[in-house]
């Protein structure tokens, strides 16, 4: 699971200036941060208005598996992506596999649930089997390509743990909406139920977020990470 | 690949009643259609006036594979979805296997190729390879559950020709645009792609489409299928 | 201020069917309402899974004063409009005037403000300037138009209380945002300062929407009237 | 008319390296343009690949009349706005007044009219009733203003030639949109015929787009100035 930060346009005196236009008009400096920028952050955060966070622009690199990219793209507000395309390249043979740690039993009901870690026969058995049927899968995969059958058939058989990669681009707002959504934290007035691996994702976006903006970041964690 | 169209609010007069406010204003009916429609909804298509198809509503139950899911689903604007979760419930073994007549054969590049039908060879093979992959994968996936493996573990190994089941919410600006996207025609003015199973689903939305709305039809098919 | 239905697709049953096809998959039946769809649809609103609820289709005329209309269609996500042209058409001497009973003070700073109902001098100075400069405009307007002068050009004189007429169509999903944002409530959690007017088109359309959805309504109501 | 871009990240080798990520994968690199990036462009934009255009971001800073930001802000789909607000602010007295060389007579029919200069007659009196009703309606906005009333409630007598101010923010593909929509040009594949004075906004943008972003504007003026 790989983030790369690409290029970004995105500070905390954005978010002030675009919120000032409102009260004071005919601002057009963009790029200073005044001392009461944290105060009026964290007020539209609170508040919920979401607008003056949209003025900002980051581009991500990543790299996860289809099932992380599936979840990863049904955010459609205020995200743009462009995927590596199976149909016109051949997929690496690179696969996830859970590492020793990620909990493999879920006990409880959808919307209460939580894991628990499993027995080591589980983590064998998982760890066994995603190998066996990844490798087996890629040979069939790599067989029908060198019976020269198109990219688009022969990847049917490919499972939902290869890794894709792809850009995404997204403003605070719907970054913010995306974090408070693919991560778990005490911190949240929302229940989530992320999968792992897409935190997992959503962890290293949110370390880059955090760095770039750290007031926002602040406003964010301390109004119940939910987006304004 | 089945898809139902589940309920919808559109007809042809609803696209002439909302470009009508704009030079007449006042109008409330909405559920007429007038001589004079079938010309203003072609106009409107010619010159892209898009706003005025945007009021109406289709939604559709669709069965397919993950991979046209996938596709699918990159489509945003105008566009809800809820899917079925392979976190949340156990899929069925149920998976896309491309029926005889399926082209195999890729000629030519990205931008500009075309698909031959494939040799008996390769479609024995691509048969009973994704036949034979499926069946493997989907009992490994049944083994992990019977070790009480969480769902969103166990689904790791499933390829992304197992079905899935979504219903999307669009209107007829957002379904044209897909339609023109997503289906090869000789009245087409920009050339596409797509892949062929996509493209199955999206002929069966475009006889819901022309169905409920045969004017707007016409004017997208005489307008070089170009979304307005 | 006139809002009326025009037409909708819009039951609390299309939630709970959206909803279940995550758990479930395969159905495709729409119209009944279960025994738990009610429970259902205030965990939805309550855990803010917001995308069962944009399977719906609402769209309303609207007659309202520019000022207000400029306000409305600053929401983008989910809704689409067509709105009356003062470049296609004349408009009529329509004009809005606060009636008796509108507070005119406004008490403390943005953010934390309240009105209180006025003076008699003040209604009869707001009354009457608003009546004379509408009229005036209006009479320019008309005189220039006379001239013929092109309408876009001749417009530039009216003021923003005169009315547009505009067909607005939503989902319930952001149709809920806009009544959260747009209306003051002691329901609500997060404070809102609407301006009146765009209130009481407001409070229309929640009339309409708590009347064909009554349990998302309920549910939207008994979740501090924040959109999903 | 004026408009600032204030900020952006926003260049050709954006829209390439995006593209590219389908057929290659794992490209990292964002910032460096190579010779076979104009012919790419070009043909994602002949062939109305649009995504890839979206990696980008303008923001500008834009003093307008009202009667252009209620069109600009039509535009929904990869915009964000924050705009001064008359609730919050009292507005200076600046207005929209038609220049000699504007024309003032509109010939032929809506779709398929064009604009005449104007007789001197006509001239006079835009200019001098625009002026005076400006005039006037700022002088009773003021009265009101100094008897306590409510500036969301004067400022109903103000003319929507008065100037209003806003930050813009959009990615290259919804720029596109716009400029296609909002200008008129020799080289446009379908006609348009904005209103001049948004237009004349349109162009400032162009300009800013064109030395951007060059090889994308050069392909998008070859291909009918259609956004992909």
């Amino acid at each position: 699971m790989t983030v790369h930060l690409i290029k970004h346009a995105a500070e905390d005196a954005d978010v002030a200036f675009a919120a000032r236009v409102s009260t004071l008009g005919g601002e057009t400096r963009f790029n200073e941060v005044s001392d009461k920028d944290s105060g009026l952050i964290n007020y539209l955060m609170r508040d919920r208005h979401g607008s003056p966070f949209e003025h900002t622009s980051f581009t991500f690199y990543i790299e996860a598996p289809i099932f992380v990219a599936r979840e990863f793209m049904r955010h459609r507000t205020g995200w743009s992506y462009n995927e590596e395309s199976a149909r016109y390249k051949e997929l690496e043979p690179v696969f996830y596999v859970p590492e020793d740690g990620r909990p493999l039993r879920q006990v409880g009901k959808p919307g209460a649930y939580s894991f628990e870690l499993g027995t080591y026969k589980q983590f064998m058995c998982v760890s066994g089997d995603i190998r066996r049927v990844s490798s087996e899968a890629y040979s069939t995969y790599k067989r029908l390509l060198d019976l020269e059958v198109a990219r688009e058939v022969a990847r049917m058989v490919l499972p939902v743990n290869i890794y894709t990669s792809f850009y995404a681009t997204c403003n605070a707002r719907s970054l913010m909406h995306f974090l408070g959504l693919r991560t778990k934290s005490d911190a949240a007035k929302f229940p989530s139920f992320p999968q792992r691996e897409i935190e997992m994702v959503a962890e290293q976006m949110e370390d880059h977020f955090s760095f770039q903006m750290p007031h926002t970041w602040v406003a964010f964690q301390n109004n119940g990470r939910v987006a304004p």
